[in-house]
């Protein structure tokens, strides 16, 4: 069972900043992602880009600015449930908050920030009719831990940066990697996609071009696929996983179902005071509100994040009154006994 | 004549970052600052301090955040007028804005950003009867060219970081620097306060502590300095210029008597849409503007400047539709002909 002042949905750039802010004001937040790793959309879809238009960062690698908010938040020691995905909430009699996950973690928290972006991402899955009654039975379509794969025999379908990265990795892991692609041409950074071709070449990646995975065989369990080649045919390759790589799409998801209101499949939410949602005690931040001339960029969820970590502070401590201070003159207090200051000025006589 | 699509009266960080969000939508800015360089309360006040709570920085000194700003805005080529005090604003019949400075310079565009701080940084005067009638004529409160002093036999009052800085500085300039200061301590920090030490010892610098510039004389312009010691009494103490370095306040200033609606010493705000003020095309943004549950933050100027930019936009090309893109998926293009982009996927046949 988990407890703390803040319970953050989504632990994108957005609900990462909400943690430094929330600790600011001795609140503790706690971080549920779907993803197996915090930072949203910048560590999932484009770490290695850079973006121009973070304040006073004239270019930053999507990411290095996630590295930089997680060093940031460090002494505030957020909790993380990774890998699950928010499912129900509830409010219970005591006004409490119970959220719970997909695989049944509890959280309880007095109040809620949904940061959640886009949604929760989902696999993009190719159209097998034998495939999700072979998920989690061979089929993967996120690779959380490659050690699963150690001495296994691998099929990766996919022709984008996923695909040829973990065929790579794997190909030092697995007993086996074939990897399969609809076209001969692949999608991908230049020396990724110069490597495959390398250990293709030194037979450690089996390549399959021009061809698709259109079904799966096992009996409980994966133990071949059917791959249809444009030219050749159809081949049965015999194996203990498949993990087709076509990227993750967001789906707004469970969250839709708790009772927001929602405007272009996004949360509505009160911009002229505090980013609360229509149920008091939630408030939503980031991609994931919308409001009148809203923008969907990091630096406004930043903000958003701060004003909503304001009035949080109310809920949580009613009746208790904060004047904000500016960290210059008060310095950080971490949750880990870290303190940062600035020098004070010196007073010395002659 | 200064012509500009946005006009932004204060250069600190939230001004600057106007620029930026603006050159993204091709709109050029021109800043007016009353302090001789960019960079607000940043750069005047506290430009060695760190600062802890900018978003992705876990600690940045307020000078080099300026200092990134300025690199970040460089290619948008923003024109600036520093110096000087925006004085009067005039709305002309064609819906142009005329804003004249305090020294007569006219600037003119569409809609102007008021990015004022806490006001114009006007010196703290001591109480010296004959103070005003030398101002110029001998006496500054700001240094803005140090060769002005070339030569000259200078006193400086103050106990401060200024006080001391400026005498170290200009004890290799001045022909005679004298540093008067109330009492026989200095807040400053420990390296100065040391130099100091060890050029009044060597000479360089003729240091009066216990005492106070009470009287100035003089025809037409400075020629001497009364001083009154603790315990010597009065000193006569001939000189060129007398420089009083007892730090700045902010007052909002001319901009008060600007018909904007003012509310505790701060510009009202439509924070529910725009950062537009009760004057249609004037917009506040940064410390200068309130509203419910503003917080004096850097981090949320920058949210305020981009959202003001986009609806300046439609006001400066009214029936153009803009939609935002990625910097990331767009780059920067600057105004200098510098294109910044991220690498585009590279598609390879095998
Ligand atoms: C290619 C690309 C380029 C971009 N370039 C820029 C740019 O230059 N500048 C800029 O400002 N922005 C840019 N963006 C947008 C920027 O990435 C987003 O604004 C930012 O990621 C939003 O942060 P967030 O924290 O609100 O949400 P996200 O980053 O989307 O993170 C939300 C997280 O919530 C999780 N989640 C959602 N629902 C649930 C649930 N029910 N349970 C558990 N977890 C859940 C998701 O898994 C996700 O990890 C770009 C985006 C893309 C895709
Ligand atoms: C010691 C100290 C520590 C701080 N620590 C933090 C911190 O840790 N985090 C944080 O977020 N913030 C901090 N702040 C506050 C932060 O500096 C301000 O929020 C920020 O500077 C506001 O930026 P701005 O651009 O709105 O205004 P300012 O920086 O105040 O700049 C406004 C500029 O406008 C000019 N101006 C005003 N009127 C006129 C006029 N009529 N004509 C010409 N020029 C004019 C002024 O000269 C000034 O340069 C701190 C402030 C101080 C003093």
């Amino acid at each position: 069972m988990i407890k703390t002042d803040i319970l953050i949905i989504g632990a994108g750039p957005v609900g990462m900043f909400a943690v430094f802010e929330a600790g600011l004001l001795k609140l503790h937040c706690h971080l549920i992602d779907a993803l197996p790793q915090p930072g949203g959309q910048c560590s999932e879809i484009y770490p290695k880009k850079p973006i121009y238009d973070i304040p006073a960062y004239p270019e930053v690698l999507a990411g290095d600015l996630i590295d930089n908010l997680a060093e940031q938040i460090k002494p505030f020691e957020p909790g993380y449930t990774l890998g699950e995905r928010a499912q129900t909430i509830e409010k219970l009699e005591d006004g409490t908050f119970k959220v719970v996950t997909n695989k049944g973690t509890e959280h309880y928290a007095p109040t809620v920030f949904i940061a959640g972006g886009l949604g929760s991402f989902e696999p993009r899955k190719p159209p097998i009719k034998e495939l999700v009654d072979f998920e989690d039975k061979g089929v993967e379509y996120i690779i959380r831990d490659p050690e699963l794969y150690r001495d296994k025999r691998v099929v990766i379908s996919g022709g984008g940066d996923s695909a040829l990265d973990w065929s790579i990795f794997l190909s030092d892991v697995a007993s086996e990697v074939s990897l399969v692609h609809r076209r001969n041409e692949f999608r991908g950074a230049l020396d990724s996609v110069e490597k495959v071709a390398e250990l293709s070449k030194s037979g450690k990646i089996n390549l399959i071009t021009d061809a698709e995975v259109k079904g799966i065989n096992g009996d409980g369990k994966v133990e071949s696929v059917m791959i249809k080649h444009k030219t050749d045919g159809e081949i049965i390759k015999e194996c203990d996983h498949f993990i087709p790589l076509f990227g993750l799409s967001p789906k707004l998801g469970p969250i839709a179902d708790w009772g927001l209101e929602i405007e272009k499949n996004a949360i509505v939410v009160n911009n002229a005071l505090d980013y609360s949602t229509n149920i008091p005690g939630i408030f939503a931040i980031g991609d994931v509100n919308t409001y009148p001339g809203k923008l969907k960029l990091i630096l406004c969820g930043f903000h958003e994040a701060t004003i909503a970590v304001q009035f949080a502070y109310n809920i949580i401590n009613p009746g208790k009154r904060y004047v904000m201070k500016y960290t210059t003159v008060n310095g950080v207090e971490g949750f880990d006994g870290e303190k940062k200051e600035a020098k004070k000025a010196v007073v010395k006589s002659m």
